[in-house]
């Protein structure tokens, strides 16, 4: 922890600097070089839920999504921190029905959803949450469809079959981590291991291979020719589906709502950011020191997406907003600004330069 | 923003640090002499809730609580950022009837309540949120109470003469601001000045000097006659009812519930503690760069109470288990662990030496 990493956000209050967030930002190209490096992109990073496209290369790439007939909202929830919102929770559930199986299938476990009205709806009807409800209902519902097709090839009965799909040596979860590794190139058999929120395994490898990764889930350039045509497939997905990627009022659905197939942007806890900006050709990665994903890596984003994504001025002062905007008290006064910093904003226009 | 804060606590997962939390700690002593100072503590901070105790001081001074017959479960919810539970929007709605107003009276705004339990019992009920469920709603009751005794006082009318209390200018805001001045020795009048999230003044100043405040709060001393008295009363009316100074499950009630009058503690807005150590003669103030409470400052605080309050053994294991914490997943499985840096553990060993 000697490094210093450099303050990428200030949160501004009466005039000066309350708080202000640290952290590293990779922008890398599809063959690996890297573009901008602001911070410690070597040191190794958890990705969290940012590789969740990658993870579910293998859904698509194996003939399962097609084999089940899945939606574009189904393959955008299976890439989804989603808001536990009911119509994700439905999507879920109709992902597991086409694989013949129920929620007890999944083995995320249950949280309260993280959308507010959807918090209010189910202690309004006197309900409890689900596993459909886990932000990771999709990704895992992605997991079990994926299982289900292998259980067919190996002749085996699907429920039996998925059963502990979350461990490290299961034939599902193997699956995921070789996509993760071919798409990265991260040296996942000697990286830290960690078990995530979902209870997957999770592996920490350098930032700038994040970014690297998601270069190639943007162009295609490096990944098989399977993984090439999933990637694809996925992103058109999310963009046909932004709802379905992260919920009402959440960074990554209003962003692909306005930008389309010009931007794929995914959250992680603790403060990552992934995204590939298709049209430049480059892949994202973003960590904040402390982990904060709503106040500081989406503001990181923001302005990363306004430097280096082609947007017309309606979209440019949409994006403004997202990397400079008010900070709003209970009275609706103007207390502060959220904003990045003036040493990010400065990196990013010499790119464009 | 260039100097560079110590990390002091640090979240693990997978054997390795995934997010660490930087910031500066000021551990002084009544004269004013600091005892420990880590990071930058002469930076200007904005104290926000962390200082409501200071500005309690004239509702018991001005004789304004014992004139409206205040409990002690008032005090403590005008020294409060509660959780909006039941008995806290009671309580204030209590202190309101006292002055002979209602809750039309409170400028602090409403929002829903910090806790989930009583989220989810609103919903259920239909109901909407009001300025009682504001977690300043006990301070702004308490405001109310002072300016219905200096109403009374100069024969007004205390409906008319409180309107307008949260702008600086008020008679209510004139004695708390001096109040806050007198306690902390800061030099408000040239502080840079934002408004809080309740809507008053809040003024940024060295965190040195919330910390010598805090000081003065644990012991009386270099306060005034009134000051100190009031100061006594506060923190007593706290310990006896630690509910109401934050709620169910918050770390200032779960401390205060095991410790009472031996430790004052106060969370603040983006990151900042205040507590007083009454039997060292110490004050403490904290200030986490990113802002962040639940997952920083407080395990900051925890620290320094294991190792400067008088504590028995489950007491030690009590505040070890804040200050080392599991951190467990949707499955209850531990997936890693939140602790106080060794260099933070290291300069507190330093002080009991």
């Amino acid at each position: 922890m000697s490094a210093s990493n450099p303050d990428l956000v200030h949160a501004l209050r009466g005039g000066i600097v309350e708080s202000f967030h640290r952290g590293a930002l990779a922008i890398v190209d599809a063959d690996g070089a890297t573009v901008l490096a602001l911070g410690d992109v070597q040191r190794p990073v958890f990705p969290r839920s940012a590789c969740k496209v990658m993870q579910a290369l293998p859904l698509v790439a194996s003939g399962a999504a097609d084999a089940l007939g899945l939606t574009d909202a189904e393959l955008a929830l299976a890439c989804a921190s989603h808001g536990g919102e009911p119509g994700h929770a439905a999507t879920a559930a109709g992902m597991l029905a086409k694989a013949g199986l129920g929620t007890e299938a999944l083995e995320c476990g249950a949280h309260w959803p993280y959308n507010d009205s959807a918090i209010k709806a189910l202690a309004a009807a006197g309900a409890q949450p689900s596993a459909l409800h886990n932000n990771c209902s999709g990704k895992h519902s992605g997991f079990v469809c994926l299982g289900c097709l292998l259980a067919r090839e190996a002749g085996r009965d699907p429920a039996e079959f998925v059963r502990g799909y979350i461990r490290p040596d299961h034939p599902v979860m193997r699956e995921v981590t070789a996509a993760l590794a071919a798409a990265t190139g991260a040296d996942l058999d000697h990286a830290p291991v960690g078990t995530d929120g979902c209870s997957i395994p999770t592996f920490a490898f350098p930032l700038r291979q994040l970014a690297h990764g998601f270069a190639r889930i943007g162009t295609g350039a490096g990944l098989s020719d399977g993984h090439a045509r999933a990637a694809r497939r996925l992103r058109q997905a999310v963009a046909a589906s932004p709802f379905h990627v992260a919920g009402s009022g959440r960074l990554d659905t209003r962003l692909m709502q306005r930008l389309g197939e010009r931007l794929f942007c995914k959250v992680g806890a603790e403060g990552v950011y992934g995204a590939a900006l298709p049209e430049a050709g480059l892949g994202v990665a973003i960590k904040m020191d402390d982990g904060n994903n709503a106040r500081a890596a989406e503001v990181v984003l923001a302005a990363v997406v306004q430097a280096l994504v082609r947007l017309d001025d309606d979209e440019q002062r949409f994006v403004q907003g997202l990397s400079d905007a008010a900070l709003v008290n209970w009275n609706g006064i103007t207390v502060g600004r959220l904003q990045a910093a003036s040493g990010l904003r400065g990196a990013l226009r010499g790119l464009r330069a």
